[in-house]
């Protein structure tokens, strides 16, 4: 299990490294407009920064838990790989939304593209091992012979 | 592993597409009620729209621990349906709050009820696996024997 | 697997018991200051209480894949000691916010000091079985040899 999870373990500490980076940003740009806990309002430049963390908190369990389960039962490196683009468009969001609100648009997009792929992917794979464990029916095996 | 955690893994997915739905949500409902990034207040429906599905991001990786906890220490299966009915009172819950905040108690009643037992489950699952690995002492067994 | 998580799996529990006992303190604070819901602003107490349980939720994915990490991968029990000691300064974090906002700094940094350290330890545990795995070469096993 440890064994076919490293990839997954890799990109995750990863993300988790971008978030805690996203939240350390919260607490600079606090000092730079003066915004003093625990106020949240005051500064529109400091409320983009506020909320592009926010809505990047708000997707990480999700992104976790079909990053995890897109690595298990479908394919790792695939998963992995996906893992890694998604880092990118959080940054890309993060940066935007700081300076424009309108700059969040390309990497929520891009973002949640990316996360729509991983619950597919999970799905289908645990779609797969369902059908093979309790009705003995493995799709994926057939349609390799298939080919 | 990823045999015995298929049905936690899909209830995970399942719940993930929940927490997304609500995410897009208060997406849809910005543009609905006007309410231009980053602000989050100005409207009374949007705030409660908001607040549900912020306060259904609080829990998330509180539930997500307990069911995977309660499903691999104390029974997949059991863990896995109070997965599958924790999802509607979180639906209920966010419905209920985008009518009216006093509409949110049902939901978040049944929902805090089935955290709890999960947790409880999850509790009594690892105290019996640890007394069994540390102790050599397996409660579990020797109830199913004594009956 | 779920034996060699189980210290893990019980640092987790304890941890979701204390973000739910967050959140059910934030909701009693609520009546006490009589905020009503959906609001979140009115009485500097209720915003630092409020903004207090928010930080512990934005941290605790990170805390709980770093745990996970550093657990599978480096070392269990001492991942689970790191996992204990993170819930006393989130405690001390909380109750000093609640009081004022400057209370806050120690528990916050004694916490992002030790989600640091469990980063750290998942990071080098992971790149160890990832060289292990991959390339053949067992940095840790060679470390011991040497000594």
């Amino acid at each position: 299990m440890t064994g076919n999870s490293i990839l997954l373990a890799a990109v995750s500490v990863l993300s988790a490294c971008q978030q805690s980076y996203f939240a350390l940003h919260v607490g600079k740009a606090r000092l730079k407009y003066k915004i003093m806990p625990p106020a949240v309002t005051g500064s529109p430049e400091f409320e983009r920064i506020f909320r592009a963390q926010q809505s990047c908190v708000e997707f990480y369990p999700v992104f976790l838990i079909t990053l995890w389960m897109a690595g298990w039962y479908f394919n790792q490196v695939f998963a992995t790989c996906l893992g890694l683009v998604y880092i990118y468009p959080r940054h890309q969001y993060f940066w935007g939304y700081s300076e424009a609100a309108n700059k969040r648009i390309p990497g929520i997009q891009l973002s949640l593209g990316i996360l729509t792929l991983l619950t597919v992917l999970g799905a289908l794979g645990i779609a797969n091992s369902f059908l093979d464990e309790y009705l003995d029916l493995n799709i994926a095996k057939k349609l390799r012979r298939s080919i």
